[in-house]
């Protein structure tokens, strides 16, 4: 059962889009003839490994944290991520000057806490399990009355997330297809709004590691089925879909395929060798797809977003230790 | 005693823009806030990474390549090189539809031998030293009429190499100081130039390797001072000076500093951890010589040429085998 949701409308992104403007850059979009030459078609790289904290993720953010009244944004607000989305509130709040709680588990890697605090939000510590996580947010919650900011299943994250593709499209208005790979679903949900809304010729497809693919296997069944111990080098990837970002998807995506981790690492190489610019393994899922044939994209023009950039590089996925 | 040259003249840069305009990217000016508050100054990055072959050395070489009458093109084009500038001039030539004879060491690393076979030129391999790559190249030339084209003691390079500060300046008219990289000085040179011409408050200042300080020695001492056994780990900088580059170099320079390799490394790990975007060892020196405090930079608008970004990514200076 598909609960029935308002799905942000036209306008909703066009504000989302004026609100962020003050922070988040817009990104150029590149190209390669070098590899438009590999993969047969036309492709057009949105760069949001550009963005603000290296990804996306920061548009969701700050369009949550600026859509706050002065009198809600006080108590701050609180999530619980180790990736992306940690960083991307934390300087969101950090801009707009109120607190950030971040619940991280315990395991979580050095680099990514130091990012976080960085910013100069409260990290809270838990075990690493599902439920520990969960009783900690709520119990954050409780004690300071910050706002829950989900990483993907909000809809104001949704709607700043659909800002992305809408600037693509603005740049590049003809495309035969649209892609981002999909995690929770945050992006893919959003770009496919702004794809029906602004260039409704236009198909939206996403790409999965196969040792993630819950989207691919929720998106045939036609109800959510959830992660369960997924295994990929693309670790923007490993969540659920939630049901905002399903029902939006359903709707609004003309498929979804997967592709093997040692593709998506083939296809991330390629783009730092051919374009010099870092990516992240979930950014180069879609180029997977396209190289491996698992779409129709023979001459097409081809958008794909480029999620985010943030690698640890002492551990690359080529060197002996990655 | 320094030859009288004919210095290219605005009218001169202004037409090779106008030249190269249908092959070379005008390339983007990044910036980093990151970066900046570590620097403590405000610096713009003229991104000739992202330039055609991954380097500045695309637009002396397509310049040069253009400037000929279809007569003179006729024979081709031919060069000793195992960098950029033979990457360069081979994807120019091919453009051009005229054949591209590179003279390279057998000892030349198999990746930049398959980077200039696939832009479709001759390789002549000869041994390591500088004289038999003399007299091979004198060979190739009189076999096959080509026209020698230096990869920097050239003026029709030199005047394509100062388009990409010509356009630095048009999107950031206000520079206090302008950097680059110096090894034969083409880069140098020419961006002393357009500053000259068009930004003439500019300070231009250049930065080298401690390992092949030869044009810092040579800029003091007045007279070139040859580089011999260079050792650094920027190896797009290991050349001498020519005496068209010092010429230019003695009169629009206002000064040389130099870096250790490991401020160099540092600094390219710091652009590419915060920028998300891959440069050569080379063009991260006039960053390394910012954080090295070698000039006097504080709260000043700096622009820097990122001169190339063609890195081994199986040799990372941060990597065991590297």
């Amino acid at each position: 059962m598909i609960p029935k949701i308002a799905f942000p409308s036209l306008s909703d992104i066009e504000a989302a889009a004026e609100r962020i403007a003050k922070w988040a850059h817009r990104t150029p979009v590149m190209t390669s003839s070098a590899i438009d030459a590999i993969a047969g078609c036309r492709l057009f790289f949105k760069c949001e490994n550009f963005q603000k904290v290296g990804a996306f993720k920061f548009r969701g953010a700050s369009n949550t944290v600026l859509s706050f009244s002065d009198e809600e944004a006080a108590a701050g607000v609180a999530t619980h991520s180790s990736g992306n989305h940690a960083q991307a509130l934390a300087l969101a709040a950090s801009l707009r000057g109120i607190p950030a709680h971040i619940v991280m588990p315990s395991n979580a890697p050095l680099i990514k806490k130091t990012a976080v605090a960085g910013y100069g939000a409260r990290i809270v510590e838990c075990e690493p399990t599902l439920e520990a996580r969960e009783t900690t947010l709520d119990a954050v919650i409780s004690e300071t009355g910050a706002e829950f900011v989900h990483p993907y299943n909000d809809v104001r994250v949704i709607t700043g997330q659909a800002t992305a593709a809408r600037e693509l499209i603005q740049d590049i208005p003809d495309l035969d297809i649209l892609m981002t790979p999909v995690g929770g679903g945050g992006l893919l949900s959003g770009s496919s709004l702004s794809a029906h809304y602004l260039s409704p010729d236009t198909q939206v497809i996403a790409a999965e590691p196969e040792g993630a693919d819950d989207a691919l296997r929720s998106f045939r069944a036609g109800y959510i089925i959830p992660s369960k111990d997924p295994c990929t080098i693309a670790d923007g990837l490993l969540t659920s879909l939630g049901d905002k970002t399903f029902a939006i998807i359903r709707q609004h995506v003309q498929d979804i395929v997967s592709v093997p981790d040692e593709a998506t690492i083939r296809a991330m190489r390629l783009i730092w060798e051919r374009m010099n610019i870092i990516v992240e393994p979930s950014a180069a899922v879609p180029l997977a797809a396209i190289l491996e044939r698992r779409i129709d994209s023979d001459g097409k023009r081809v958008g794909i977003i480029l999620s985010g950039g943030n690698m640890d590089l002492d551990r690359l996925p080529w060197m002996d230790n990655g």
